[in-house]
């Protein structure tokens, strides 16, 4: 059975939300759930028939939003520290963490170390599209400075995961660009535009309106430009709602168009919500380590532990292996 | 008074909505419209009482979407060349152009000069915000692979747009980075940084949220990620009306309440919409040239006609050559 190392302590709203997700995944799913943090704060949020489900694994140190995040790989005491070293021993086949998302980024690659042939791992993250359909856009954020190398290489895992997880036979692969003709895209990006000719479901240049709208499958980015897209978005969708409210408080007869129209906003949350997908893969490691926003609930969490069963399940890591030999290859 | 020439050809719906953008600015403004394309084409849009007062140039060519940029500089009979001679011969103070945006500003650049001191004129859009003022993003694709030493110019072009546009005293400056810490952003964006620390309003790094919550005026950053970002903004708020509409469709009560949040809808579309605001400025080159959407209708034509107005009579240029005049300085 897959064993899970979550990190109990890292998240905005302490251990709660992530040990009542982590019961509310046990309730669904087999697996041997390892909660690591602070005991005297953990075992009296967990109910007495759960004692024996969940193993709890010390530890003294939390790393907070504010610390640095080279300084995790000082603080050995750490919840997260400590959750990823279960995995480097073996006692654990994945990772979960809603703490500091650096500081679990640098942990996971420093600590776990990169799979054969992957120059840097890649934070993957989940998008919705207006198709039912999600597509993966990678790097979200671990690598600034990405060089054509990585760019090409973040396809191929994004790739993989699209195959084994989202169970899309042949992903579209596309490159994030200012344009779609070969021709646009920055020095970065045109150079990995060569690498990737060839290489079964590229696809070329996608624009930044087509991350949304299901042409894509898998999108390729520096992890800056990638970050930048992402905090965009979430802040278009937040003052879209915001402003609904705000102008529907102001009106009697929107309040009860609003009320009429429930459903409606509900659906939409529910296509839009971070917890439905959990969290983000940390792609290109040895293991599997689930980045998880500081702000999750327990369902968030419960999709992040899912997430990381099936990562471990579907021995996506291999397939990585393989396809950037492919890749390699295909450039001699 | 201020003569402005409009490139009638190039927008994707052909001259009638230019034309008519036109009329709409002359009944509110005082100004000299020159329309420049095929005079069979523009004279039967244009009612008897209006064409004494709407001068026509005439040419024979387009610009189409399809083309290349590079192709503009040849194309010496197409509207756009023929209406930024205009400028060029001091026969108009600016244009406005719906057509290929490439080739607007390709021409612009060449053909009218960068202003003194000017490396990259930059492309700036103006933002909708959470508050009722509008945020400057620059460079929104002019140039790939910015420098740092454009990022800093971008910065303070920009700011002078909203002192002397926007009417903003003291404009808040910042640079689109993955976090707000001075450690975050990539290569040139930190060196950005350095070169704009103790620059008049300077805030520093700004993330990807920020650029619509109204806490920064200005925000500047490399065309290959402000088109992206630009883009992907766009994307997400068609997906959220997108959605938003597919539910109420399926049900007769929502449908109901959409009635009832009719106008809840109307103050957000003119929130969002591009026709509010024109056109995105060329900043940086000597003259005005206004950057419109290809498919603007006749209200975004007139706002834009009113920007390519303002742009000229506020004499912007003078004040930008003077304050890159004071980076400089402060860069010794």
């Amino acid at each position: 059975m897959v064993k899970i190392a979550i990190d109990a302590m890292g998240g905005d709203f302490g251990p709660e939300p992530i040990v009542k997700g982590c019961i509310l995944a046990l309730k669904k799913k087999q697996f041997i759930p390892i909660l690591v943090g602070k005991k005297s704060e953990i075992l009296p949020l967990l109910p007495k028939r759960y004692r024996d489900k969940i193993s709890i694994v010390e530890a003294d140190d939390v790393i907070s939003m504010s610390d640095a995040a080279t300084e995790a790989i000082k603080r050995k005491e750490s919840s997260i520290y400590i959750a990823i070293e279960l995995v480097k021993n073996g006692e654990a086949d994945g990772v979960v963490s809603a703490g500091h998302s650096g500081a679990t980024m640098t942990l996971a690659t420093l600590r776990l170390g990169r799979l054969q042939g992957v120059l840097r791992p890649a934070l993957a993250t989940l998008m919705p599209t207006k198709l039912s359909r999600r597509s993966i856009l990678l790097d979200a954020g671990a690598n600034v400075d990405s060089k054509a190398e990585h760019i090409a290489q973040f396809a191929v895992m994004g790739g993989c995961y699209a195959e084994d997880l989202l169970k899309i036979q042949t992903p579209r692969i596309g490159i994030l660009a200012n344009g779609e003709e070969p021709s646009k895209g920055n020095d970065v990006t045109k150079e990995a535009f060569k690498l990737l000719i060839g290489y079964k479901g590229f696809k070329g240049n996608v624009e930044g309106g087509d991350i949304y709208n299901g042409s894509c499958d898998v999108i390729t980015c520096d992890g800056f430009v990638g970050n930048l897209v992402l905090k965009a978005s979430e802040g278009v969708a937040s003052t879209i709602t915001g402003l609904i409210k705000d102008y529907i408080r102001k009106s009697p007869i929107a309040i009860t168009g609003a009320l009429l129209m429930r459903k409606v906003f509900r659906l939409l949350r529910a296509q839009m919500d971070y917890a439905e997908i959990g969290g983000a893969p940390l792609i290109g490691i040895k293991g599997c380590a689930i980045v998880s926003h500081g702000k999750s609930n327990p369902k968030a969490i419960q999709n992040a532990i899912f997430q990381a069963i099936n990562y471990v399940d579907t021995g996506v890591n291999e397939h990585i292996i393989e396809r950037l030999e492919v890749l390699k290859n295909k450039e001699k």
